[in-house]
């Protein structure tokens, strides 16, 4: 099943994606409440011209570093060696749930920076709450997926990154996180082999499949879960996929750029880029 | 004004300090919703046997750094020098609201640490809503004040630094964040110069004044709020005080160590030390 929130009318409701075509769920509340009361099935309505909205405010947003191939071509421009640490600790920053925008919107181009990037990634979204999760067990707790398009100011990020809390400025603006464009149900991924492409204006920028992810979203959620419980609706992001960022080829945005993330079994996440300010 | 969250015949609601009486505020809805209505006027009244609680559910919980003192004592044992970023950027982590309890609890034990460590700090709640907050104007948007005891797993913490997303597991388990007694209102502390002071087990550890806060809560403020939006009920932690971890002098706790923490014109934050799983 692909979920999407959709506007209508003024109002924001949880839908069902039936091709191009979407069905009001026929449910009282948001994403993550509809989540939480176990995705019910409702009386589902046809809605014409409904516009998508970010899937979810996730309680929640942690983006891990998890592909090699990322850390590989970013460092090598950095000039750095991967630390050993990365190879066991599945480490994450965490987001802003508020900075969260959803497909086909414009992504603000934040006033401090001249070095705007694109971050492609796949996100896991939880459903059934738990504490102490096994990484065998991970999967039953996991609702779906859906894309993560994870902006960054990267001249901002080479002053914060020495400070050592990790990124502040670097990805808290509003607008710079973008989801979408819907959640598919795990039960319709198979997460094992996700194929990742990012265009910028049509052309390939990079691709990737999650089948190179160093630390599985279940070695994340394992490591996430000790002695602390996760929630339903919170965010797990995958980090970027090599060749999912324009910082590993030195190549930047430009205002009016359109970026397509596209996700095998999902869809695909298309946004315009703001003018500067 | 001392504004706290009380729980009483197993009701949470918002209530006034008035010495050690506790007064209902009169008000239905969460610490975060009053702060939003602007603190409204209600009708008091006293509550025997209230049972105080975390003064609020942070929207969210970001830690500056902001103490040269501590830095160098902890980087003293680290051997590694303060980056020159750190005099620039007043950079931060961001800590889990979900986590968060309050006074005169116990503070559970990470399974997955041999090394608690407390850390003492003053914490700003945002009030009024605001974007792109200028350090000059930064005082309207901050509502009051409370103590935060940011609990930390340094042994975790090492193996978390290096990978450079900021600390993790290190601080993030059910209970690792300790706000209260209460949120003393802005009008009423010199936030220029607080005396801090934290105590194991009666003994003074250490102590230091928010006069020597390299970063002020202006300059946070006003960093974060570039191109986003600062919401009620956020907060923003000034970092710990000299003197405010035992990292700083080895001096590690101890299951059943009861820590104190002083912040003048706030009053006392006290918790004791979980037993080790």
């Amino acid at each position: 099943m692909k979920y999407v929130t959709y506007e209508h009318n003024g109002r924001s409701r949880v839908g069902i994606l039936d091709g191009e075509q979407v069905l009001d769920a026929g449910f009282d509340g948001d994403m993550v409440a509809f989540i939480e009361a176990g995705a019910p099935a409702g009386r589902t309505t046809a809605v014409d011209g409904a516009r998508l909205l970010a899937p979810l405010r996730p309680r929640t947003l942690r983006d891990f570093l998890a592909f090699e191939g990322h850390l590989k071509n970013a460092y090598r421009n950095l000039g750095r060696e991967i630390p050993a640490e990365w190879y066991e600790v599945p480490a994450c920053y965490k987001g802003l749930p508020d900075t969260v925008i959803g497909p086909d919107t414009e992504i603000p181009w934040p006033s401090y920076s001249d070095q705007l990037d694109h971050e492609l990634e796949l996100a896991a979204v939880i459903g059934k709450s738990g504490r102490n999760i096994s990484a065998d067990n991970a999967a039953e707790h996991i609702f779906g997926y859906t894309i993560w398009n994870d902006m960054s100011a990267r001249d901002t990020q080479r002053h914060e990154l020495p400070v050592g809390m990790g990124p502040g400025k670097a990805k808290d603006w509003d607008g710079s996180n973008v989801l979408g464009p819907c959640i598919v149900t795990a039960d319709e991924l198979d997460v094992a082999d996700v194929r990742l492409v990012v265009r910028v204006n049509g052309e390939v920028w990079g691709s990737d499949t999650t089948a190179h992810m160093h630390h599985t979203f279940a070695d994340m959620i394992a490591y996430t879960s000790q002695d602390l419980t996760l929630r339903a609706g919170e965010v797990l992001g995958s980090g970027t996929a090599a060749g999912g960022s324009g910082l590993e080829m030195d190549r930047w945005l430009q205002p009016g750029d359109v970026i397509e993330m596209d996700a095998e079994g999902i869809g695909t996440l298309r946004n315009t880029v703001g003018r500067r300010p």
